[in-house]
């Protein structure tokens, strides 16, 4: 077993890669591959922390991070909170239905007194896209968007891809197919930007009212490239079985029971019948494709409950990467020399 | 005073008892006396702990402890935080409202996401009775029921038997009577399974439709004992002057208002007169008998106000005591050399 | 840079001061002048520790601090918890719309528990106005007045004192303008406590219907001074130029918008014509005015934008030093030796 600066020292993966270049985790759009893969090689060395009997370092004594979700979260919110006090950070949670935001605080006014309280990094939730950049703006903190509308979950995306390089070797060159509700997902956004960058096929999937507008309008046949797309490269179908053919892995996303009162789908059970992934679709992908799901799942619906947790499925490994994942990234961001 | 080292080897008790045979604590009703004695024995090593200035000690570094309640609490859940703390543990708490288990998310899912997150021990509280048992089946950490339903309350029937020992003596032999809504009361359940493993005799006494009807119609007449029932030889009554008659421990219980509403009772009123607890009806007990309540109490209700912190209750003594035993309940699980 | 034992030698200051005689912080209304020297001296030594890069002390360590907090907090609650994180305490936050308090607890029980638990400082939050006492009465640990009802805040008042010595060299002599709702502001009453043991001279300003009525009534004419008070000399003017003429600091405090609808106001907009703190009606005050708000602030209502953040005010700067005095506070009511 690795000693302790071992363990960081391979934590910090100093030797091949640049440092990271960024002061807060707003999105995958502008990270390079070199600074994916210094949060991988960083993540390997705090999975080694985590698999000792005591679980515990040092490197965020004395830094304080804040949790500031203005959205209900279990996991993303627990899991960050754990990455830091394994790392010795002191943590405070402000979730918004207890705090004075009730009282109509505005989010500049909430981060400049987190700021002023001398917090090092604060974590971000909040219903509307874009809200972790306004933050970031006003605070010498480094902001981590824990998730913003539909618009981006940097964190979710680094531990997808992390899982996929564990247990598949690489992430270069896997085709990913990402089934379902497109449209309302930060969980696809920031992972097709990341796996772009890294080299993996990305494949969207899932009925049309679920899908971007303007990539439905570019492709008014199943499988078009989107070339023309200011997002990277996709292929976009509707057609499950042509998504899932030769898939490295099946990444399926939650469907908000919401979006049939919105008038986005006709029925939960037509949606169950075209795109459930289920043990005999599952078996149009690779034999051994991986299946991933961010949590948490809809048992029954985009999921069949005989492949949630089987074999194929990384969801639990997901969670424990995640883990993995965010201590790496406060260790880059507040942790290390800096 | 002893010093850090010679409190935890007290609070090991090695020498005389077995080790605690439990990975998890669910119930008492497969304890036996010498785990029960050596939680007992654990925790008078604890309270050394919590007598010094300075209330720390090593033995969880490292481990995390996750809270997770169903239901609002303040008292037992802020006794396992502290506990926890105080033995160097990180803590994390999720309470259901401000969780994504509004989404739906499903028990064993959430117990199997903490788990992946390296839980070491899950406190869980639950309205639905046996939430525990189903959880424990999930995961590799240590699950402690912290309250189910009407179902069981383990560590709060520890903490009051260790709290009558610490008063009188030991717990063989005395006569505790529990008085009020046993229907609805886990705390009961789980204070009759070790009271009667302990060798206690237990007297029920409450009006007809709070006692369980198995047990009611097998008493056509007071003071019936209850050989044929699966659950432990108690003996039930009505008559609040029969059972305090010659007993060393009074327990009351709380009477929730919901249970007029729900008719199971006539009126407050009335069993203010029947049942309450008060300075008069407490002289039909021993002359030092102990009053003790799990809290937080309705003063006025099943107790009243000039008993409740009297020279003979133990209600401020339980509460620090719950601290203790959780102590010894956490340090015994994960603690200790595994 | 200090070390850390000359900080905390530091923040003693025990060469020229007394102890401080409280074991409980309720309000500032029996203090004296040298024990909020002692507060103010403590404090800077606190600035240092929170200057570092490891932003952490030992002195608390083994201690448990309870925030209990019965209205929303996100500011207080915070700066409590960092503080005492940031001295090693343990820090249990119960928050009453979480807790068994919705069952109806009675605060007395309730922080009697807490006392049984072993928590050596209790900080409450509470909507009515003397709740802190009635805590003070039932527990050996340190009650802190996180804020009750209308009547007192005694660690936002010094906190700002020391914010204002901090910008302006000391207290005594100078003119501070309280601008606005001042009928409901506990932040008001403790800052005319602790300004008036200072040497500084207040002055009141608002709407007629948000003076206290008492001293409206003895104010026929703007200005003057109410010596019969049993509060301390204040001047009490309904004339926002008046106020801020000559003044040092332009204290302004949050305008409830509920206040508005209880008939107290006939209309925001005349509020903000009459009452509102702008760049032009700040040049009213001395060239170098201190403006200050205890937040979250009204942006465009009792201050407008332009001025929130600008050179003159010290808005986030209370926040910073909140932390530093509430850490003070925490090392001399139970951190240092006893």
């Amino acid at each position: 077993m690795a000693t302790m600066s071992q363990s960081l020292e391979r934590a910090e993966g100093r030797q091949q890669l640049p440092r990271l270049q960024h002061h807060h985790i707003l999105d995958l759009d502008d990270f390079s591959r070199d600074e994916i893969e210094l949060v991988f090689q960083t993540a390997d060395g705090m999975k080694d922390i985590l698999s000792r009997d005591i679980k515990k370092a040092p490197p965020l004594r004395g830094k304080t991070v804040v949790t500031l979700f203005y959205e209900a979260s279990t996991r993303t919110r627990m899991s960050f909170e754990i990455a830091a006090k394994t790392l010795s950070a002191d943590v405070v949670n402000l979730a918004a239905a207890a705090s004075s935001v009730t009282k109509g605080e505005s989010l500049v006014d909430t981060v400049k007194t987190i700021q002023a309280m001398g917090a090092d990094v604060i974590v971000l939730r909040h219903p509307s896209s874009g809200a972790p950049y306004l933050a970031a703006q006003q605070v010498r903190a480094s902001v981590i968007n824990g998730g913003d509308g539909w618009h981006a979950h940097p964190t979710q995306a680094l531990l997808d891809m992390y899982t996929m390089r564990e247990r598949l070797g690489q992430v270069e060159g896997l085709k990913v197919a990402i089934i379902g509700d497109i449209l309302h997902s930060r969980v696809a956004r920031s992972d097709i930007w990341g796996l772009s960058t890294m080299g993996a096929h990305v494949v969207l999937c899932g009925p049309p009212t679920l899908i971007p507008r303007e990539w439905v309008a570019a492709a008014p046949s199943p499988g078009l490239d989107m070339e023309a797309s200011p997002m990277p490269e996709v292929t976009v179908t509707w057609d499950l079985q042509e998504a899932l053919s030769d898939a490295d892995v099946v990444m399926t996303l939650r469907l908000q029971k919401e979006r049939q009162e919105g008038g986005l789908l006709p029925s939960i059970g037509e949606y169950i019948t075209r795109y459930q992934v289920n043990r005999g679709r599952l078996a149009w992908a690779k034999p051994k494709a991986l299946l991933m799901h961010p949590g948490p799942v809809n048992e029954g619906i985009e999921l069949a409950a005989d492949v949630v947790r089987d074999a194929q499925s990384a969801v639990d490994q997901q969670v424990t990467n995640g883990l993995a994942v965010r201590m790496a990234l406060l260790y880059l961001l507040v942790g290390g020399p800096q």
